[in-house]
């Protein structure tokens, strides 16, 4: 089932009521998993008024503290992203990304989509945390769109897909290993910059975008659990040696 | 001038806000032109709260007394339909509308979309004017969408239609740096089998797959030559503190 498949996760939501109108977009669409991360002024009466027959949706959303916490199992991100990014990611418009959002589903992976706050979207380190980066085609003259109309036409995208639009994904068709959890990357990333560090390879009095370039390479092949192993062997690996070639 | 050529009537909406999310709505896809045939309440402060940044396309919003008098001059008139009417229709969903209203308005046509009320849609009489009427395929479980929403769904569909419904190139659309040449990807593969043995990782009488899965994993994310770049100079960072710790 899509509905336990796809989750909808919004960002530091400012106004309460848009929650009730992404709780409406999403049923209207079919989907019916919400995650909240730190809403302001959740639950209120302006989000019933405006979730009207999404109650449900609204009632089971799920309420958490971190983008983390919100997509530890999610194994396909997509975040919604209006602004153009110094280093850029990954980015398709809203209809590829529905089509792309379904594949995955229907392979029976856990997705999620993120949506930042009201006035200023995703910040670059939960940007970072995607796989994908998700563009609504909006008119230069007006391009940033209500928070719960940006839902409506992703799930709207999604539904569509759904409905028998969706690309089958090359990569992930018969593919012989599962795709790596979020929270096991965020421990790859922390071991790879440890062990950077290590080699005196990156200066973390200096950081520069060495990470963020590792993580948008890394984001963008989605590791599968093997080759997540592999990599955390080698740098166990090289961790070892340098400790041993030490005590010698 | 879409702006001229495509107009989107109200018809005789009850919720003042509404009018302020489809001039918003309207913007973010590039239409400018609203008409409302007896709208209550309007104008209000909501709904200039609601239309924020398209503020001017609610003060130029015209307003009159008939769904005739809106779409007087129009030679394909489209309205927006939830039902199963008695009579059949040509109906078509959002996306093919989207196209036909585009391909009307490029031929110079004066095109007028019809939006109804909030609880019932458009009255049958009303109907009965359209050349087409637009399906929005929404979920069985809660089928009917704000107002403000379709609005949104539709004028969306026309932008896509309007921009050509062109495929963007995932990663490659504005990337900042040259994906990196064949023969580079070689010589990284020779740098990284050799280090993998340097820190034993790998050991080269019992190779196993690993090199094919890290050849899989690469060539799978297309690395740039940035990337490229900083992979190469942590390979020899690592190899240089083996060297030295070797020395010492």
């Amino acid at each position: 089932m899509l509905s336990d498949t796809i989750r909808v996760v919004l960002v530091h939501t400012t106004h309460a009521g848009n929650i009730g109108g992404v709780a409406r977009a999403m049923k209207n669409m079919g989907l019916t998993r919400l995650t909240l991360v730190k809403p302001q002024g959740h639950p209120s009466p302006e989000a019933q008024w405006r979730a009207a027959s999404a109650l449900d949706v609204l009632a089971h959303a799920q309420v958490v503290d971190t983008v983390e916490a919100a997509i530890t199992d999610a194994q396909f991100v997509v975040g919604a992203s209006a602004r153009e990014r110094r280093i850029p990611w990954p980015v398709q418009d809203a209809r590829h990304c529905g089509k792309r959002i379904v594949s995955h589903a229907n392979a029976g992976e856990q997705v999620a989509i993120l949506f930042g706050r009201e006035d200023r979207g995703l910040l670059n380190e939960e940007l970072q945390l995607c796989n994908l980066h998700c563009h609504i085609p909006s008119h230069e003259s007006y391009p940033s769109l209500n928070l719960a109309m940006a839902v409506q036409i992703v799930a709207y995208e999604v539904r569509m897909a759904l409905l028998g639009d969706s690309l089958p994904v090359e990569q992930d068709a018969n593919w012989d290993t599962p795709f790596a959890k979020n929270v096991d990357m965020l421990r790859f990333y922390d071991h790879l910059e440890q062990t950077l560090i290590d080699i005196e390879f990156l200066d973390p009095e200096a950081p520069r975008q060495l990470m963020r370039r590792l993580r948008r390479l890394f984001n963008r092949v989605r590791l599968d659990e093997m080759e997540l192993n592999i990599l955390r062997g080698v740098l166990s690996e090289m961790q070892k040696r340098l400790t041993e070639k030490l005590r010698k």
